[in-house]
């Protein structure tokens, strides 16, 4: 062929209308996958380059999600989001869709990284990280009618089902529990929980998961002197494990809410206690402890899956169950005499 | 103004020719900053929007940086790259830049992004990661026109001059250097090195900085059994650590190539030696062991300028010299008479 291959051409090749090549190009999503790979292959043998400028002034689609780079902590769990910052760029590679990163400070700064996005017609769906509640952002683009999915819940709303706002969560809560669980099963009774401020919904739920199972063990009296919190740093952490150590009358084990967390009772205690972390980091591998895997890749699954999936499927949300990942160096069963 | 200003009205109110407003809008760099400073408040002032997608197909200029997000490496120091991007999205905000990830296993992988984005129009530079000799990412940028920056020198060319490969690297020979010279000033003689294998430009150098130092403080004699090497995990320096141990004669100190070795090295030898590490990763704060700070904040600074800025200008590349960041858990010093 001496000109340029065109939409057309690709049409005819794959035997499907110039829509079905636009929506391949545009929303690959909506298409059926084997419809989709025959596209794809007769783009490829005919070697047509969609030009993205003009597809995007055509369709007002750019096939890119715009996501907030989180500000960097000086944490060990700080890593979580950006690991699942790999996890959702791998896979959205692979549907091709691509990831435009911005920065943003505070919420307000990020909703006008929204208003400048939009405007420039340089993305047409947002992933939001960090949800709180009362956060303004996903109010912002519910308004202005903007294709968003949440990781994390939209904490503070009455309705999760709300179809309005898509979103994925780790059931921190159910996490926790098979992480105190695994504790007791061994013997444990005096497991102590370290966990966060209370007040963050993410971390509210995780202490609900200590409790739970504290309770349905029957070792619910007395729960509060069980119970410590700290921000999350190691140095925060490793007061808070000696406060812990101190009021918890013969504390036995350690539950904990990060592995930052996790890693600053491991130091304070010298190794002598099983903790169990969250968010199974590399620090917690390389230290040994056990911890509550976030399982990222079926979060970013469950993102582009709400992304690119029509509207009207519900529910418009998806709670993946974390793993808990038990390590060699999990101390020995304690004898159930004590 | 009843209808939607354009580049003309800002071009007036801000005092300059139309060609400078297009220039702060699409290559800031190359403008003042004061008049940078007066044309965008000229453009906040009359609410002026250039409209990304049609000043795209009118200048080829999208003012997006392309970056292949790196494999996730299970490792402690992996993060490195991390927080290289986000000083690097911050800094790229602070003028207008856009950050446009994609992935990429291999070499070739990325050589095929970098032609999916060029015929896209996506991206108007590259930002490339972990060079290595024969890197043949950087030949296919220079034969296809293409702007771009390394981060990590061009390993096995001729000459590091070449105003063809513009990059900025960390000095990680100076940086271990200082750090064995800092082990030397407080009387350890016996300091091993825990490198990675042989042959990566980037771990050759670090290795040499320990050996620079000790060759300088006459104890070049025998090195070879106060080396070891391992690849980047902490069970492999574990490993490497216990060789270090066994075979280095009164090991009194270890420096290592990375904060994932420097972990195995602390965890080996059970806190009893000054390690220092490579990274300075919230890993070796937590556990309060020295390291080498890689100043990404600089390194972020040298990529954008050389992005930015006319490529007439020479050198076109930058060495950061890394800074050893000495924690107080650091051991007391050795008594010289040993």
């Amino acid at each position: 062929m001496s000109r340029l291959p065109t939409v057309h051409d690709v049409a005819r090749a794959a035997g499907v209308s110039r829509q079905t090549v636009s929506n391949v190009l545009n929303s690959p999503g909506i298409v059926r996958e084997d419809t989709r790979e025959r596209v794809r292959k007769a783009i490829d043998d005919l070697g047509y380059r969609p030009h993205a400028s003009a597809r995007r002034l055509r369709t007002q689609k750019s096939s890119t999600i715009g996501i907030r780079l989180d500000p960097m902590v000086d944490g060990i769990s700080g890593s979580i989001l950006d690991r699942f910052l790999h996890a959702l760029t791998e896979q959205a590679d692979a549907v091709g869709l691509r990831i435009l990163l911005f920065t943003a400070a505070r919420p307000e700064d990020e909703i006008r990284q929204f208003g400048r996005l939009i405007d420039g017609s340089d993305v047409d769906a947002f992933v939001l990280t960090s949800t709180f509640h009362g956060d303004p952002r996903t109010e912002w683009l519910i308004e202005h009618g903007q294709t968003f999915v949440t990781f994390g819940r939209p904490w503070g709303i009455d309705d999760m089902n709300d179809p309005r706002h898509a979103w994925v969560d780790v059931d921190g809560r159910a996490g926790v529990r098979a992480a105190t669980e695994s504790l007791l099963e061994r013997g444990h009774k005096r497991i102590g929980f370290l966990g966060w401020p209370t007040g963050s919904g993410t971390g509210d739920e995780r202490a609900g998961g200590w409790r739970d199972a504290m309770v349905a063990a029957g070792l619910g009296d007395g729960l509060v002197s069980l119970l410590e919190t700290a921000v999350d740093t190691v140095a925060d952490a490793r007061e808070a494990s000696a406060r812990l150590v101190e009021n918890g009358g013969g504390l036995d084990a350690v539950v904990a809410a990060s592995d930052s967390l996790a890693l600053g009772a491991v130091v304070q205690t010298n190794g002598a206690l099983p903790v169990i972390g969250f968010d199974n980091t590399p620090v917690s591998a390389a230290m040994g402890f056990s911890s509550v895997d976030q399982r990222l890749d079926e979060v970013a699954a469950g993102v582009l899956d709400l992304l690119t999936h029509n509207e009207g499927t519900v529910p418009r949300h998806r709670l993946v169950t974390p793993e808990l990942v038990l390590r060699s160096s999990h101390p020995p069963v304690v004898p159930d005499e004590r």
